[in-house]
């Protein structure tokens, strides 16, 4: 059931955009090749994205040590997610899961187990919406 | 002139929200004492927050390994800042300065050198406005 949810868009949600930073570059490349960050957004588009998504590049998500660096955003009632060290030859189908599952959610918050790998263990940080109370 | 512009909310620009992971704690630290992240909220709200902003706490921003960790968000116009490293004894005046800056513009994107050391030196991440567009 769960892989049925991940692929349907959440029903009166707002769309979803997957951000790349386009300008990533992993630590000892070549400054003169074409950037990591610009490899992933281009296999991304190349992939195509899931229904209700959106692809955006963006020149820095100021999260360099964590090279390459996707965020997932959409709207006000869903939380925002980093996820950092994706790796263009590595990381797209995980994804495309990720987004897919995301998309699928109202609030943004994918059950763990539902969660790729790589967005277990790669969290860079979470953005809660602006509405969300104070829970001090 | 940066100083007071630093002092003045923008005019015409959304509340400003200081959020603090209530649950970061750094390595090593005892599980059972109080979160250096709380510790470093009740700082903060003993402090006072400049015009404009309120403070909130989460628990758990998902950014574990950069504990202390605080995030500026300011509306749908605004870039949002996560920044990591924090210590509750040494950066409250810096964060509160780093905030008011954030607060007095309309996108964000407080000049470089206008920025206190502790935002240069310990960004996470940066999460664009929902319109900012494809730079592909």
């Amino acid at each position: 059931m769960a892989e049925d949810k991940a692929e349907t868009p959440a029903s009166n949600a707002a769309p979803v955009t997957l951000t790349v930073c386009l300008t990533c570059r992993n630590e000892g490349a070549d400054p003169e090749a074409t950037r990591p960050g610009t490899l992933l957004h281009d296999a991304l588009k190349e992939a195509g994205m899931p229904e209700g998504v959106t692809l955006r590049g963006v020149k820095c998500l100021s999260a360099c040590s964590r090279s390459c660096t996707v965020l997932l955003t959409g709207g006000e009632e869903r939380w925002s997610y980093v996820y950092g060290d994706m790796d263009p030859e590595e990381h797209v189908a995980e994804i495309l899961t990720g987004t897919a599952a995301y998309a699928a959610t109202a609030d943004g918050l994918v059950p763990w187990r539902e969660r790729p790998t790589a967005f277990r263990k790669q969290s860079v940080a979470r953005i809660p919406p602006a509405a969300f109370p104070s829970e001090e």
